[in-house]
C-alpha cells in the first residue's frame, strides 16, 4: 500500500523561484496607461517596493529565495503532498490522484507563501505599513500574518459581502495584529463615491483593490501596497508549489498527465503549473502535460470573458491589464468561493490560454459542493469552496480515466482549508445553495460600457495582444 | 539551525498502544455502583463494545491496534512535532521548547485518535449508531469523522453554551455526517427533567453525558454510546502522541525534563504523558522527567477539587468513578476553553496526582489568552484555548529556566487548533474576557450534598482509595 503523504525535509525548500517569463511563447503584452492609450505603467512604481518591481519585470528563470523569506517559510513549509486513496477507492477510478495541500499554513491556504518576501522586501526598503484588499479573507489573512512577522503595521480592505459571511477572518486578521475594514468603506474616497450611490453595496475585489491602492498613494510616505493574486511576481513566489510537489512525485516515481487548480487570480494555479510547464519547454518532461484550470461559472472570467485590455479595479485607479475580464464593474453573485470572485486574470495565465498551453472548466457551486462531500468524507479534510472547483475537475477527470480505462497520474493544488468557511456548507446541506450562472448579455454590456470609454481600446488590443477580441 | 518540524514516516505510526494501568504504583480503586455502595461497574457493560470493555480493565501493558484502525490514522498520523524555535528566541530563554501538533487530524485535535477506534469496534461487533456528548465541539466531530468512515450513523449531543459559542462545530458534524442537538434538549428524560426546572440551562458536560447515556440505554438494541475522556481506554488509545513524540525526540537526540498538558478529561494529557511514564518505571529514561498538567481556574478540578469517589454524569445514571471532582452537580463559568470544563477527571490522572508522580497548575483565561497571543504572533499556529494553558505552562518553566540559566528540554501536547474559536479571540483582543476562579465554598457545598446523598461515602472512600478524603 503507497502513503498517504510525501513529505519532505526543510532543507528541500526551494532555494529559488521559478519565473515562466523567459520561457513564454512570445513576450508579455505591455500595461497600458488608461490616460494616454499608451504603454505606461501608471502609478505601479508608487505602491511597490524596487525589489518587488525589479521581480514582475524580470526575464531570469530563477530568483533567489532570501534565506530570512526561507526562514519564515520553515514554520510550515514543505508543505505535504497527498495520495488520495480515499477519493480512488471511492471513485473506483483506475487514475492516481495526488493533491498539493497548502492549508497548514498559519493563514491556512498557499497566501502567505507570497505575502511573505513582500512584506520582507517592504520592511528592507523601509516602508512600515502595508495596504491591501481581501476577498473571502485568505489572502487579507497572510498579510497579516506576515506583516507580523516583520514588524509591518498593515490594513485590509475586505469585500463587505465576505467580511459579513466570514467574520472569523476579521478576528484572524486581528490576532496576527492587522486592522480589517469591511469594503466599500468610508476611509476612501472611492469607497465614499461608491456608498453615497448605493449604501448597502455588498463590495468586490475591484472596489477593495481600489481602496487599498488609493490608501497606499494616500500615505505614499510610510505605505505600501501588497496584491495577493494576478501580478507575475505573485504567481512567481507561489512556484514554490510546484517545484516541491514535482520533488514529491518524483520520490515515488510518478509524473502527472493532468494538473488541475482553480483560477481567481491566477497565483495558485500558477505556483503549481509553471514548474511542469518548465519541464515541458524545456524537454525535461518525461510527458505530455495537461493544464487545466477551474473556475466558477457565477465567475467565468476565462471562459465566458474577453481577452484585451480592461483595468484591475472598479475606481480605474490601475493601468489597463492585457487579461480576460468580465468588466471591471463586475459585481459577483454572493458565490461562497470569495477568492474566485475577481473580474479579470493574471496577464499570463491568459497569454497562456490564448496559446493553447492550458484550458478552463467552469463549475457551478452545487457540483462543486458536491464534489467537496465526498472528499471530506473519503479523505477527512475539509476544503475551502475555492479548492473545491479543483477537486470536481480532479475527480471529472479521474471518472473519464474510469470510462476509458486510462490510469492517468492526476495532480491538483488544494490551495486552502474550509475551517472557515462553514456557513456555507451548512447552506449547501440545507439545500439553500444557488448554482448562480453569469450571464452572457452582462459581459457584452460591461465591454460596450469599456469601449466607449476608450474608443481607442480595439486599436490598443490589435497591436499588442495581436487579435481584434471584441 | 535545528529543524522546525521533526516528521515520522507513516510506517512509524505506533503497532501498540501502551497501557499504564498495570505500572501505575498500584490498582486503580473500582467503580462503586451508588445503588448498594459495592463496586460494580452499573450499566456499563450495556453501552460499550466487549472489546472496548477488554481494554478499559486490561492488565496488559502491549495493547495491538488494529490495521484497520492504522489505516484510517494515516489520514493525518504521524502528527508533526514542532521545535518552538520563535517562541524561544522571544522568551529568551535557554531551554528547548518542542510541542507535538495534534491539530492537523479531521477533527483539528487528538480526538480521533480514539474516535478511530471506537466506531471500528463499535461496527465490527454489530452497532449501527453511536450516541455521545461534547464540550466545545472537539470530540463530537472527530467522532461524527469516524462514525463517518465506519458507516455508522452517529448523535452527538452538544452542550448548549458551545452549541451557541460556537456554530461552525454542529456544521462540521453534518458535514462528516452526523446528527448535532444543543444539550440539555428535549429528546431524553434528563434533559426534559432539567429544562422544566430552568429552560435556559446553558448545559454542561455533565449533563451532555446524561443525555448521550440515556440515548443509548433506550436504543439499546442498535446503539452504544462513545466516550471522548476519562476513560482508560480513551487514554490508552491517546498514547501514540506520546509513542510517536519519543521517536521524534530520538531523532534530534533529546528527551524531555518536564513535560506538559492541558487537562478537562484528561486524555491528550495521559497519551502524551504515559510513554515517558513508562520509561521512568522501566528504568529506561535518560533523565528524571516531571510530568505538569494544566487546568482552568474556573474548573480545577485537580487543585481545587476532592479525591473520592463522584458520578460522572450529572443525572447520576454512571457508577461512582474514583477522582478528583467538583462534584457531579458543578456548572462551570462560560470560559472559552469548553473542553476543560468537566467536573471530574480520569482515575488514573487522580491516582498519578495522589501517589505524587505528577502534578498540576491552574491558570484563568485571561494569563492563558496572553500566552496564546505570544504563541501566535511567534509560531504562526493559532492554538486552541483547551492547548494554550499548556502553552501558559510550558512559558512559566522556560521563563524560570532564563532565571536559572537551565537549558532544560520542556515539551508539550498542543492538542488542537483555534480556528474554531476565534470568537474567543476577539473577546480577548476586545478587552471583555472574564478571568473566572471557581470558589473554594462552592466545591465545599457540592460535598456536603454529596454525602448527604450517599452517608456511607467516606467508608468506601477509605477502603478504595486508602484515604479519608472529606
Amino acid at each position: 500500500m503507497p502513503d498517504r503523504k510525501i513529505l519532505l525535509e526543510e532543507s528541500d525548500i526551494p532555494k529559488q523561484w521559478y519565473n515562466i517569463v523567459p520561457d513564454l511563447p512570445h513576450p508579455l503584452p505591455p500595461f497600458i496607461d488608461a490616460a494616454t492609450g499608451q504603454p505606461g505603467v501608471g502609478i505601479v512604481p508608487r505602491i511597490f517596493p524596487k525589489e518587488i518591481i525589479g521581480q514582475e519585470i524580470s526575464q531570469e528563470r530563477w530568483i533567489n529565495i532570501p534565506d530570512e523569506v526561507r526562514e519564515v517559510y520553515r514554520i510550515w513549509r514543505p508543505t505535504p503532498l497527498f495520495r488520495a486513496l480515499g477519493l480512488e477507492k471511492a471513485l473506483k477510478t483506475p487514475a492516481k490522484i495526488y493533491y498539493k495541500y497548502e492549508g497548514t499554513s498559519p493563514a491556512g491556504s498557499h497566501k502567505p507563501n507570497t505575502a511573505v518576501p513582500q512584506a520582507f522586501y517592504n520592511m528592507k526598503e523601509g516602508t512600515t505599513r502595508l495596504s491591501t484588499e481581501t476577498g473571502a479573507g485568505q489572502w487579507g489573512s497572510a498579510l497579516a500574518f506576515a506583516a507580523g512577522v516583520f514588524d509591518l503595521k498593515a490594513t485590509v480592505y475586505m469585500v463587505r459581502a465576505s467580511f459579513d459571511q466570514k467574520p472569523y477572518r476579521k478576528m484572524m486578521m486581528n490576532a496576527f495584529g492587522a486592522e480589517c475594514i469591511a469594503s466599500p468603506s468610508n476611509k476612501t474616497e472611492a469607497g465614499r463615491k461608491i456608498l453615497a450611490e448605493d449604501p448597502d453595496n455588498k463590495g468586490s475585489l475591484g472596489i477593495a483593490i481600489s481602496e487599498a491602492v488609493e490608501d497606499a498613494l494616500v500615505n505614499e510616505k510610510e505605505t505600501n501596497y501588497a496584491i495577493g493574486s494576478v501580478f507575475n511576481h505573485v504567481c512567481l513566489h507561489q512556484t514554490v508549489e510546484g517545484l516541491e510537489a514535482k520533488k514529491q512525485l518524483e520520490m515515488v516515481d510518478d509524473y502527472p498527465d493532468v494538473v488541475y487548480g482553480c483560477i481567481g487570480g491566477g497565483s495558485s494555479y500558477s505556483g503549481i503549473m509553471w514548474p511542469f510547464y518548465y519541464d515541458q519547454v524545456t524537454k525535461k518532461a518525461p510527458k505530455e502535460t495537461k493544464f487545466v484550470a477551474t473556475e466558477a461559472t457565477a465567475c467565468p472570467k476565462v471562459t465566458k470573458g474577453v481577452y484585451q485590455y480592461d483595468h484591475g479595479d472598479t475606481a480605474k485607479i490601475t493601468p489597463l491589464v492585457p487579461m480576460h475580464t468580465l468588466g471591471h464593474d463586475f459585481i459577483p453573485a454572493p458565490i461562497h468561493a470569495g477568492g474566485l470572485r475577481y473580474h479579470g486574470i493574471s496577464p499570463i495565465i491568459s497569454l497562456l490560454t490564448q496559446e493553447k498551453k492550458m484550458t478552463t472548466e467552469a463549475f457551478n457551486q452545487l457540483e462543486v459542493f458536491d464534489a467537496a462531500k465526498l472528499f471530506i468524507q473519503t479523505e477527512g479534510i475539509i476544503p475551502a469552496p475555492e479548492p473545491s472547483h479543483a477537486i470536481k475537475g480532479a475527480i471529472d477527470e479521474a471518472l473519464r480515466c474510469k470510462k476509458t480505462g486510462e490510469a492517468k497520474t492526476i495532480l491538483f493544488v488544494l490551495c486552502g482549508h474550509g475551517f472557515f468557511d462553514m456557513a456555507a456548507y451548512d447552506e449547501y446541506f440545507s439545500g439553500k445553495l444557488q448554482p448562480y450562472e453569469y450571464p452572457t448579455e452582462k459581459v457584452a454590456e460591461s465591454m460596450d460600457k469599456l469601449h466607449k470609454l476608450y474608443p481607442w481600446l480595439n486599436e490598443v488590443n490589435k497591436k499588442y495582444i495581436s487579435c481584434e477580441t471584441y
